[in-house]
This record gives C-alpha cells, sequence and structure tokens, in this order.
C-alpha cells in the first residue's frame, strides 16, 4: 500500500573521530556529503520519489537530506523538520571519544550507556554551555522537554508521537516521504514498525546514508523491508557500527 | 516594527549566458553560491536572524536559501516553498539568448517584453516540452493557473496572494523572514510595498545575491529600505541587470 524511505545521516566528523555526539551539531564529512549524493543516485534508480520530507534540526540529517534531493532534482520538496527526530541526547558524554570513555570506564560500562534499553548516561548539568535551553530550535520547548541526557526509551517516547502526530498522517494521505535522521531516532521508529523487543532493539545497527525502504499496509504495518544498494557493503557498515564503542 | 530581507537569488548559469529563463530550472554559477554565502555573511554582521523563510520552488533561489542559512547556522529553519514566487514566466523567450533575439527582432521590441509592465512574451505552445503541466511542483495547480507567458502584470496578480495568504500573516505573528526569489516576483513585492507605479516598476533593477531589508510599521507599509554590503557595487550590478538586454 505505502512505501517509506527511512535514511541515518551520512558520516559526520564526530563519526569519524569516534566521539558521542547526541544532540551536537556537528556537520558532516566530504564522504558524507557523497553518501548522500549515492543515496539520491540509489533512489533514483528504484524508481522511488517523494512529496514531502521530515528531518530532524540536526545539520548532519539536513545535510544529508539536501545532498540526496538535490541529486533527485526535488530541492523544492516541503520538508518539516522536527526536534523530536534528532538523535538521542548522550548527557555528559557528548564530545567525549568513544574508545578514550572505553579506555576509561570500560568496554562494559559504555556499552551500557549505549546499548543498554533504559540506562541514560549521566546527565548534563543544566548551567553545562551544551544544554540545549537558549537555542533558537528548542525555544518552543518547555525546559522539561529539552533533555539533559536520554537512555533509547527516553528517545523512542518522543520519536513515536511525532510518528503518530505527523509523519503516519502524512502517509495516510497518499503522501510519499523519506525521513532523514539518526542512529537511534531511527531505531526508535524501527522498535515501533517491526514490534521489537527492548532487549533486542539494543543490538540493530544502522549504517550511513543508505536508504532503508519499508512497504507498508493500509494499517501502517511492515510488509517488507529492506537497503537499497550494494548489500555487502551494507553489511560490512552495520557490523562497522557495532564495533564503535568497543576501546580497541 | 518589523524587519524582513529580500534575496534575489544568486548569479545562475543562464544570467551568465544572458538567456531568458523564466520557469527553467536552471542552477547556480559557483560565483552564485559565493553570493549565497556573502549575503549569509552580511546578514549575520547586520545582526540578523530569522524564523522562516519563503522562496520558490526553482532552484537557483533555493540553492541561494540554502547557502545563505548555512552560513548563518540556519539550516534548520522551517522554509516555505511557492510556485507564487517564481519568476516571471518568460514564455517561447525562454532558452533564448537575450543579445541574439534584440538582434534578430530589435532592442526595442525586446525592450517592451522585458519592461512592459503588461505585454506578455509570446505564449509557450501548450504542447511544447518546455510547458510545465507535468512537473510535479504544479501538479496541484489548474491547467488554467500554469502560465504559457506572463507580463509582469500576470506575476503581480500572483504574487500579491502568496504576500496576503502566507507572509504577511507570517510577519504579523512576530516571525522574522526572509524570502528568496526572482527579479520579477520581487519587483511585484516591491512594487506593492512601495507602491510605485506600473511605469516606474519595468525601470527597477535588482541586484543577484544581495540582502535588502525592508523595516515595515505596524501595517506592513514600509519606514525605509537598504540594500546590505558595498554600496559602489550594488549600484554597478543594478546598472548591469538594466543592461542585460542590449544587443551589444
Amino acid at each position: 500500500m505505502y512505501k517509506i524511505v527511512l535514511m541515518r545521516h551520512g558520516e559526520s566528523t564526530w563519526n569519524l573521530a569516534n566521539r558521542f555526539t547526541g544532540w551536537v551539531d556537528v556537520d558532516l564529512t566530504e564522504k558524507g556529503v557523497a553518501e548522500a549524493v549515492e543515496a539520491g543516485k540509489l533512489l533514483k534508480e528504484a524508481g522511488l520519489t517523494f512529496d514531502l520530507a521530515f528531518t530532524s534540526v540536526l545539520k548532519r540529517a539536513i545535510r544529508t537530506l539536501w545532498g540526496t534531493l538535490d541529486e533527485m532534482d526535488l530541492m523544492w520538496l516541503p520538508v518539516q523538520h522536527d526536534w523530536r527526530l534528532n538523535e538521542r541526547h548522550y548527557g555528559a558524554l557528548q564530545g567525549l571519544n568513544k574508545a578514550e570513555t572505553a579506555a576509561q570506564y570500560g568496554d562494559e560500562q559504555v556499552m551500557v550507556w549505549r546499548r543498554s534499553y533504559d540506562t541514560p548516561p549521566p546527565e548534563l548539568d543544566a548551567a553545562d554551555p551544551r544544554a540545549s535551553y537558549d537555542d533558537p530550535r528548542y525555544a518552543a520547548l518547555g525546559r522539561n522537554q529539552v533533555p539533559l541526557t536520554e537512555c533509547l526509551k527516553d528517545t523512542v517516547a518522543r520519536v513515536i508521537p511525532a510518528w503518530d502526530d505527523t509523519i503516519a498522517p502524512a502517509i495516510r494521505s497518499g503522501k510519499r516521504i523519506i525521513i532523514s535522521a539518526h542512529g537511534n531516532s531511527l531505531r526508535a521508529l524501527i522498535k515501533m514498525l517491526d514490534g521489537i523487543s527492548d532487549a533486542d532493539i539494543v543490538g540493530l545497527n544502522i549504517p550511513n546514508g543508505q536508504p532503508l525502504v519499508y512497504e507498508l499496509d493500509a494499517d501502517l504495518k511492515p510488509i517488507k523491508s529492506y537497503y537499497l544498494g550494494d548489500q555487502a557493503a551494507i553489511a560490512a557498515a552495520m557490523h562497522a557500527v557495532a564495533n564503535q564503542g568497543k576501546a580497541k
């Protein structure tokens, strides 16, 4: 009935530096920009097009979308930016190198923070300049809506309303949509779509810049899902994501 | 009371080739992209920021906006794309070189087509592949809404409703806005804002990629307007626009 595309942003400078990024607004690398363009090529080759795009308010997702839409000659496409599609907030870990953090706290603790469903990393201090209270992107939110840290469960709790309020109604109205977002906001969507358990969702790794197609029935339940492009390269990329938190 | 910014897109490939562009979706030159970034710098230096952007559905205006917003670290800004902000449709002249057209028809005829308020150029044939009927950007419009040619009066007749319906209400609601558009859609806005006569508006030349600030009172009447940046360079650019239609 419906076909939607999910896409994690292309490689960012902090993917490359192996840092916890969260809500820090880092940009794409040149490779990340190239991945966005390549995604556009794959989508064109698959005969897909769109009526509406959703993305977060973070530039790595927006620039990925721009690169993809540019390649598809769809720069004019309406785009809805939604902070609820942001990456999981990584709290006080934001900016720290993953391997260094692992060396300090141990692989196991870092893996808990990265992959436990309901254990958030240490909170950012509310007085920390990295807190987002004064950012115009979040000015309309109450203080209690702007997170200082999140576990995946917290991310799910804000992503699902974005789906229910804006994305699902757009799909039901017949709009062909693409969502350019982040590893954990996409995990949240996929958890909901595929009914994945709290325990299993943390093991799902989403590669950068690869269009993921979901075919949905009339009730928006998945019929099937698949990545476009070179399947061996995608498997290797998923494996690399899984290993990012290891010290070595 | 209110401060808004109008901006004509940066140099396009057909500005450079001196061709009639209209609704043909040509891209920016590298110089045009640089102008967009420079505009972003000027806006930041002037202490301006925005809550909402309006642009046409043509990529030269959208890429200009992208370059400016990127430079201002506002990639997340909501953007409304509106076909009513498109350049004037140049009918059967679209794609023709301005100097060649002038050599064939005479400077005077070309000047009439370019600068008469109510004389449209020859219509595009409805069967011409350059007609925009099948373009998804205009799919929601009736056939009688998709122009085959326009004089400036026709452009004014579609730009003013865009102002009345969406832009003016946004300004009144307190949103700081930027409009990235085209020589003739901006002429239409300025004609309305400044109450310029049909005879005089055709002599107004708007340089590429230069932010034009309008300060408006509570009734959205202009208090003053001014270009940001190097005033001598802007005067020279306005003069160059005025001379584009001459054979030599």
